[in-house]
């Protein structure tokens, strides 16, 4: 009577309970993948990422237990034999993360002024350890070990309250659960572990969140059939109670990235080079080096703000949404550093975004002849962004042709005038304001096209 | 899709896996109850208890969470209030349970000393944290937290060394225990957590640790139905790697306390006036005021040696065994003044046991004039204690009947001489040896009489 | 401008400040050792020693500190290495000495119990942290640090309620201080330690608890030069509160041990062969390997009850003291089988004690012919102490002269009967009772001889 | 006998030892005062001030004592209340003071890119806990208790190999030594204190780290003649290891601020209005609202990198020397915000240095028409700075006159051309280069005119 044979009764109970129901979607990816994007989503464009967990407290990088317990890194080792007691466990740090200073309004006040329209909050990260008081993660939980609050339950209403779409991280696997290990030893022909924690779990977390979006990960070892993804996403989009506002990406099984679900990252820090066909969305990290937080982080591993605004733009000229990430401590402070970073970028939007929000690739995305210039439209105007201010003033686009209504200016600048051209042929001069400190401060600028083709 | 549903099916799984062997023993009381108990332990009449958990912390009383948490006993707030910051969880005490100290080898000794025939750990108390790696207590059991050992696994070899039998108790509720609290609720109508901690945690203790006893406890509130017990029992008796030598006590459901299992234990420090029909046990604890052990006990709280022994030779009168308990300390220490108990309880076997262990009830139990007078008897012998020495140094006593081949003599004295009296008529006088320091440190005493009715 | 030569000044200043009084005393031994001890002291000879400190913590020994960092013992090192991180200091231990089950009107109960008639507390040891609020120990005394609470000063009342002596046994060196470790690298030819610590804090101990004794300790490596001793005996002899009841024993300088002071202690645990010619006293302790609290202590480690009294008898009979020391936890409990060991001398003082309490050492202190017999003396009467019970019930006492008004009576036993003999012979037959249960858990028997030469 | 009495003739001693040697400076202002500073200091204008200390583990802000035991200010109570156990003390907090991460050589490395050329670092400040081990903080210093190193020690021999001059901030007073309350008690007649700890540790600082710099602080509560202030300058100026190039601050005795010392500190954050008579220094820092490390800063609290480049030329340009302090973490982290605003700085000074360096005050300080405009000078060159780029690219300096040999050019820019304008006159046109991004990332830019008077 193994531990491994009791669970399995209970996917057929699941499917069938599912069954029960009269879905519009079928439990597999023809019909999955059919359902239309719900339009939020692709006109929110940029979104903030956090990860914190109990890798807040050792704050080597969020895989720290994987590194130390299965790769055996001699750093992570040497990290443990320097600093804690032997026969110190990963476990023994959950009281450690306290969470004194988690403040989510002003978490959700900082990522307003980010320019944020969706937050992704990790819900539970590869070390299982979850971010709200979940029944199926006993004693390894927020409310139960550490912090003694519902750090997901309290973030979202501040977030609503601003507007911000609320998005929830959830890792499939769990690198030590043994019930994860058992399935993994079975070649995953059983599913203890999906039974007991994973579906309970993506379940609890909808019913009571209620999230905007779920950020799937960990699906990269077994395939979507153990995961029992598509039934999931089913009742996701049949029956839940999100079932219409809901977003997923693409991690739901080792054969699905990039291909099924919602939306596709493929991998982190993707970035595709031409216009893909599906709506995509690009995640990457303040801190180059983890997402976690990091005690030995350094300013130069951290993304400038030039960094950051030139992805930003790049990402949503190919139609696609940026994601970015900030590790704050184990005490639940944003370090200063990240705040400055997601306030310049929310400077930045607060002139530009008119060209960023809701806008769509247009038939160029990117014309880089010596100044690299993107494009996106909305309604009837295109917008180009260019990212080095041309030596005398003038700045020469090649792809859009003016008519007589052309008109231009300049986002954030009154007047720009057109510097003149016939109209029907391919290209424009643009003289452009005089460079100024506070011209130079924004980094990119946004000309605003109407009338062109 | 609630959790509260998802697990059901698991039980009639169970049922029928176990329905795939040839069972001798079927699901109910009739039969299993008919089970004849294992010869050892009836024999063995003397048991040390062992309560250690997370509980060893606060060293309160092993029931701190629930009166802290629960009860909202005022003691108990103001002990957490007083000693710890704000906030601090009964999980946050897991890491501070270290077990530094812990030596199963030297237990082991110290119980062999105490004239231990069989041990009883706490495998898992109220509190549901594991003393053994579970995988179904995932980040609350002594390997993943605190100790970073396998307390059970560490001490079964080194008492089969000593030919002591292992027992563990096991607490079938866990007071806080989301999926528990959710069939609560639920009127016990679901099994959640029957089907995901219950039943595998109580197989993997049997089949990793091939346990001689199981103790099981936290029955009351549920009836057997809800726990499964009885197909669990019956897969014990008739399939299981213990089914031979396994014996188990009654508390398998609220209504079958004192009623059915392996032998009877009706409440705790249980002690019947009459000779009872079935194998029972009285368990009781050398601190009185608590199991686990507690900081701030007293030496007066500590039961006295002739406390113990003249407990147990009315136990074992009454055809019981006595199970007495010690709390180590969270290091893992047993407090000196209860090894010195113990020991001092095993050099009183080492010259009486031999009208203990073994032994069955008389056709007289006790008889008390002015000296009470317990009886046993074990093949053709019957054994008289007697708990105070009589003034005179004559001592009646009025059950035995002599014959001409009677032979009366003192366990640990070589030569005791009958005074006379009529054989064929019940009472018998017995000149007594002279009173000395070392009879006097006896404290109890244990006539051998020899062809006797 | 060395730190060495800073302080020096300061030990003519006190010479001097105490030259301003008018002495009875003078700083030399032959002055000071003169002085009559008060007669509190001898009238006591019962008294209870408390090891309590920093050193709790660990609960290694109180000598910890010294074997780790000093000696590198292979033991405490590996205690370190086992169970702290790297770099863990002995003084990073401080915060975890909480006391937090600290009662002292429990201790003064227990120690009446005990029949003590003084108590002698560490006020500080080797280690150097105080046990109350010096202002020459900042940050590594018992109210900045740890318990937060003056463990001295709570004491104090509670004994004196009782009519306990208080005493407070205080270290002249200690290991590590750096100004210690300065003078001792200079010879001992500067004071540096001396002026701002040793004399700063006996002057402070003395004028703020006005102790009744001073048990000196820790002068070995130093004369009595080095520590100005004979200063400030002089100055608590003539001028301080507690001039008139005031005992101080003999460790005051490596020459001065066992020769000068108020009483002898020579070396721990001593014990005379023969009657000495001044007052002296034996400390010994409950755990017969540390003074200090002991984690893994065994049963087997304390001393019997049977020991402690034998030994008590035979120090009074040569007319010392006994003081027998516990090690409360780093909580502030006195370990429970320490309780029982205190209060059960406490019973047989209760009987017992008119032989024992303010007696006197007799013409014989001696005879051993089978049984042992230990004499002291009170007024007229005479108590013979004897340690164990002769077979026939018959006492004979060699040394005793009986005369025609001879009587002797039991202690606890109402009616004792002499066998006869002649009188103005030595030697007397004494019929004891009959050896019960209750005279048997006496251990040690008291006789009073009335009208014996 | 008090404690009071007891030190005071140890000052005499000092001075006496010192007056052994043969001064050539006498313990007086008049004479102290007239040392040259030695010229490092004044060419050196730009330094990194450091707190670091046991408060970086409430990381309150350094105060944080004083506010919670003295002002009992309800924020800190509620934090303490809120975060830890009742009864926990200041001291308690050492052992958490790891200094884990505390990497001297990167710290070097960070300053040297920042420009500075002198860094000073806190080796004691108000609490009393010295970052070196100091024989006279025994128990409170990070060599026993937290860190285990001598923090102090490792940094100055990195900052010397980077040629960055080592300086140490040290505090008089200590808000809670006993003896600093005894003196403060008796009105500072008694001068317990400063025997015992403050002459023994600015001694042992100067012997063991030859420091370039002693900050003192912590004088104002009471006279220099408590502190022997002037003795220790003589003795420092004449006789000790560091008499030839240390450099000191006024901050000596209560009246002396402003007045007396090496330079002029006056009060923190002091910024004089005119051109001050005697080298004085700005000390401010990073995170406005204070100096020690505090977990809640957010990113509008830090010091943007052009307020800092703006009083950096506004107090080089009057004379002074700019001090920017930064909070490094209790695991010994410069936070990433701060690390960025420094090397900032040291990217401008890399251009810009040339006339901040070793420059002195011109005849004109400022001038502010429209344009604010700073003026040094170093050699025959005057170098001015401008805050804002003009529009139309001429700027307009209305003080220089310039001469036929007048030569202009822009740091950072090869060529840059004299607008023209007569010679002989005050005033000259300057016309800019044109304006780019990597102008605009300047901020504030430097002409340097040569010839001009």
């Amino acid at each position: 009577m193994a531990v491994a044979v009791q669970l399995l009764p209970l996917l057929l109970l699941v499917a069938s309970a599912l069954a029960g129901y009269t879905p519009r979607y079928t439990p597999d990816w023809d019909s999955l993948d059919a359902r239309p994007l719900p339009a939020w989503f692709d006109e929110a464009k940029f979104g903030v990422f956090v990860h914190w967990g109990v890798y807040s407290v050792p704050a080597w990088g969020e895989w720290f237990w994987y590194y130390w317990k299965d790769r055996k890194d001699p750093d992570a080792e040497a990290f443990m034999r320097n600093n804690y007691p032997p026969g110190f466990s990963y476990a023994d740090f959950g009281p450690q993360f306290q969470a004194k200073f988690y403040d989510p309004k002003k978490w959700a006040e900082i990522f307003e002024a980010a320019g944020a329209r969706y937050v992704v909050l990790t819900s539970k990260h590869h070390e299982g350890y979850t971010n709200w008081p979940s029944p199926t993660s006993w004693n390894w939980n927020s409310m139960d070990v550490g912090p003694h609050r519902d750090l997901v339950g309290e973030l979202g209403p501040h977030l609503r309250e601003k507007n911000i779409h609320f998005g929830l991280y959830h890792s499939l696997l769990e690198w030590f659960h043994p019930f994860y290990l058992l399935d993994k030893q079975n070649n995953f022909t059983t599913q203890n572990f999906v039974a007991a924690k994973v579906l309970p779990e993506l379940v609890d977390l909808v019913n009571r969140y209620k999230p905007d979006l779920i950020w799937s990960d960990g699906e990269w070892e077994a395939p979507d059939a153990y995961w029992n993804s598509t039934e999931f996403l089913a009742w996701l989009y049949n029956d839940s109670p999100v079932k219409d506002q809901i977003v997923v990406n693409d991690r739901w099984g080792r054969e699905d990235l990039c291909k099924h679900g919602g939306y596709l990252t493929c991998h982190d820090k993707y970035k595709p080079d031409t216009l893909p066909k599906r709506k995509w969305e690009m995640c990457t990290t303040l801190d180059k080096k983890t997402w976690g937080y990091r005690r030995t982080m350094e300013s130069n591993d951290v993304m400038t703000e030039l960094e950051i605004i030139s992805e930003l733009i790049e990402v949503v000229a190919y139609g696609g949404n940026y994601l970015i990430n900030v590790g704050p401590t184990a005490d639940g402070i944003i370090p200063p550093i990240f705040e400055e970073r997601l306030r310049s970028v929310g400077s930045w939007l607060k002139i530009n975004g008119e060209g960023i929000y809701a806008s769509k690739p247009w038939r160029v995305q990117n014309y880089n002849d010596t100044i690299n210039v993107w494009y996106t439209t909305k309604e009837s105007a295109v917008y180009a962004f260019f990212t080095s201010w041309p030596k005398e003033g003038v700045l020469f686009l090649a792809s859009p042709i003016p008519t007589n209504d052309t008109k231009v200016t300049m986002l954030g600048v009154p007047n720009t005038r057109v510097w003149s051209g016939d109209t029907g042929v391919e290209g424009i001069y643009i003289a452009l304001p005089l460079f100024s400190q506070s011209l130079a401060d924004m980094k990119i600028w946004t000309l605003r096209l109407e009338n062109v083709k």
